[in-house]
């Protein structure tokens, strides 16, 4: 066995995520050899048998792997705190915004969502939107790692501001079919890109935001192709009533009698299904990602993911988009989603610290499907890893017997900020909190930039005047 | 008027606090002399009035007033991550450890905390605790704003330990009168050291933790003193069960009765507490503190805080201990409560963000009696306020036409390290991020020794065993 290792990292505080706990190893060290790991133990250990190129000292850091936000809409977040605090998020608040986004701003917005998620410790980025120029240009530049699920639906384009609470949705077949079109195109194009960091999905809207052909076309696609179906399921009772009013049954019901029900659906939010239902969900094979910080800002509502996991499924955690919730950190979402589950239940035992970090991390790239390059720390993995530093205040003291308090601690008490390395696929990406492949200032300038030229369009916008946040700006409250 | 200021910070998105909203200012300024504000307008006009010693750009950044940690026990903090995710938390997780907590580790403890929570925007810290050497003096020598609460009990000294879930706990009149003593004797001392930044309180453990004649006799001493009682209040279902096997009444119920719901209560979580009785509790005049993190961590129950404010009292924030929080930052308490009470009622609108932000600052003040000094910005107010980089990645884009962004995105997207300068009595103690009164890193150093001195007594105590915590860590959970 070749003693060359490009990076050798000690003296940490090991999660490695194997088995069925955090896997942790004291005074542990990683090998890194290209863009895998190609051991892991004891600091003493592997210090005999590597002799690395670079050496990175651990001391007084956790080490994780790559945290995965499995289900994000980068292209909006241009638009960060414009939609929360209201009803009828989507009608009232978003899409007298949205429907004046431009691609530039889409591209500035996912450079800034990836830069925010990059510094708080994401490494792997699940991105649904319908395409748009530079998109999947943008993570092979900065380097993480991606799964694009470019999107598409049939509602008639540029229309989605119409959609009235209420009244069903109109189609536009033809229209859905190219969309898909193009997103099939796109995820062809792009899987494999990034020297294989980049994969694919279909990115199925909903089942309520196209006919049912359409749907079975896709799934038939996805088949063909190897795809899973990243699709917005049970998403809430809008859903629910227009799959209710156009066949007479619920989401869950639905979606398993026309066969959309296995191993191939990544079912998004189940906001507004039962834990039976889903329940059903994870017994069919599918896989589930919640998204605690943006339900709960839009809906005010716990997804039953505790649920599907009981039933077997596994949960990844997802981040969403900017506009409600309002940010994209998988930080944040292992804490809320362990909180919001023991509210729930009025149970504190419920999502223990050790159940999410597993969700943001192995649980998420079983999920994805991604659990054979990612997600745990092993020899042969992907090297995806972070570097936490234990010493800031907020995560100190450090304790390791009777009661170890760094799993606890990185979950209820960690934000992100304490995230000082960063590697993908080997390569270092942040050193000391600083970005290495992509101008941080720049990006928030231009993100800036495009943000104030979106303002400038909805204000000239004369429906704007309809949002319901102008209520609580005119009073002072904003 | 004298043209003089000590400090003047331009460019400011400047949110005053004042009148019933948030109070913003665009390109907003704040005129420091010794330590009071001396103007607030905008940038141009406070240009021309005054000719300032230091000027402060804050070009990009938020300015507010200094946030405040209305319930704490800091003592606790180097116990941080020991206990969560467990029931019976206190009997189950945490006394096994405080009963080994010496003086020189509460100490270190609560210099711990105070850096963390100042890092993160905290100026005012209402710390509750049997008074310990050299608590007050922290604050005096970190020059932060404190509420000292020395608290006190008649539960037989040393044998918190030995509570038993469902068991009456046994009372020790004598060692109560004893500890209330020292208390009292603690807050004469103190009250109005630190030039005035330190007022303090007295700290009644709750009514179930002594005989009603020394809650009567506590009661006629803050009476006497001029002090609030800072009280844990109905805070769960432990002390509902003492207090009606005692009293044959609920706790609010026994309250009532005994005269103590009034002006001088500042009612401490509420977590047993009905609507209605949260209602009473505000009729009668009294002032409550949520804990939200703590609360939900511990008991996986969201208190009735909206009742509270919808019966008309103030409500503040408070990060209660590091041993089931985890952590003491009001950026994460902000965030937990406008969330968690949107989950408890269904509804996104319920508990704005710029609700909570009023709850971190103008009504935390009013609860606990400091708003004629602090809580907003405004001539003649003590100058308590914090700088927030608007560009940190997670706080961007500003938006301010034809929605304004920043207080949704400070309550739903910030974590506190975007705080970069804080001014407590128009001093400087952060600036650029770094401490200028303490040395951080000999306090997190100080704190892991404590640490690990505690842990070595916990492991060598056999009764460690018992610990909920060792399933999870056998487990390798942990």
């Amino acid at each position: 066995m070749s003693k060359h290792a490009d990076i050798l990292i000690t003296h940490a505080h090991l999660f490695t995520m194997q088995g069925t706990g955090v896997g942790y190893i004291s005074d542990g060290a990683v090998a890194v050899r290209g863009d895998q790991v190609v051991a892991v133990g004891q600091t003493e250990a592997l210090n005999g048998r590597f002799q690395p190129h670079t050496t990175i000292d651990a001391t007084g850091h956790a080490v994780l792997p790559g945290l995965i936000d499995a289900h994000m809409h980068t292209a909006l977040s241009i638009m960060r705190g414009v939609a929360q605090d209201v009803t009828h998020w989507m009608q009232s608040a978003l899409s007298p915004y949205s429907r004046h986004l431009t691609d530039a701003g889409r591209l500035a917005g996912t450079r800034l969502n990836v830069v925010e998620g990059l510094k708080a410790g994401t490494t792997t980025f699940a991105d649904n939107y319908p395409p748009f120029p530079g998109w999947g240009a943008v993570y092979e530049q900065i380097g993480v790692r991606a799964v694009l699920s470019p999107g598409f639906n049939a509602l008639p384009p540029g229309r989605m501001a119409d959609w009235k609470v209420g009244a069903l949705y109109p189609f536009d077949l033809a229209a859905g079919r190219q969309a898909m079109a193009q997103a099939v195109s796109y995820a062809q194009e792009w899987d494999g890109a990034g020297d294989g960091r980049i994969t694919t999905m279909l990115g199925v809207h909903g089942a309520d935001m196209m006919p049912l052909e359409l749907l079975l076309e896709a799934k038939e696609i996805g088949q063909r192709e190897g795809w899973l179906l990243h699709m917005h399921t049970a998403q809430g009772d809008r859903e629910t009533e227009q799959i209710y009013k156009r066949y007479g049954k619920r989401p869950i019901a639905f979606l398993d009698e026309i066969g959309y029900l296995d191993e191939q659906l990544l079912a998004i939010h189940l906001t507004d299904a039962t834990e039976e239902e889903a329940a059903l969900v994870a017994q069919r094979g599918a896989k589930m990602i919640v998204c605690s910080g943006s339900i709960g800002i839009i809906d005010g509502i716990v997804p039953p993911a505790a649920a599907f996991k009981q039933a077997g499924g596994p949960v990844g955690l997802g981040s969403d988009q900017a506009c409600g919730n309002n940010c994209n950190n998988i930080f944040n979402e292992m804490k809320l989603t362990a909180l919001f589950n023991k509210i729930r239940y009025s149970d504190p035992t419920v999502m223990p610290a050790w159940e999410v970090l597993r969700m943001a991390t192995i649980e998420g790239a079983q999920a994805l499907g991604l659990d054979d390059k990612v997600g745990s720390l092993a020899a042969g993995k992907q090297a995806d890893l972070i570097l936490v530093d234990l010493t800031e205040p907020n995560l100190s003291p450090i304790l390791q017997a009777p009661i170890r308090n760094i799993v606890p601690n990185l979950v209820y008490a960690g934000s992100g900020h304490e995230v000082k390395t960063v590697l993908v696929a080997g390569k270092v990406l942040v050193e000391n909190g600083r970005l290495l492949t992509i101008d941080e200032t720049a990006v928030v300038t231009a993100a800036q930039e495009q943000a104030n030229l979106l303002a400038q369009k909805v204000a000239a916008d004369p429906t704007h005047k309809n949002l319901a946040l102008m209520t609580p700006m005119k009073a002072g409250q904003l």
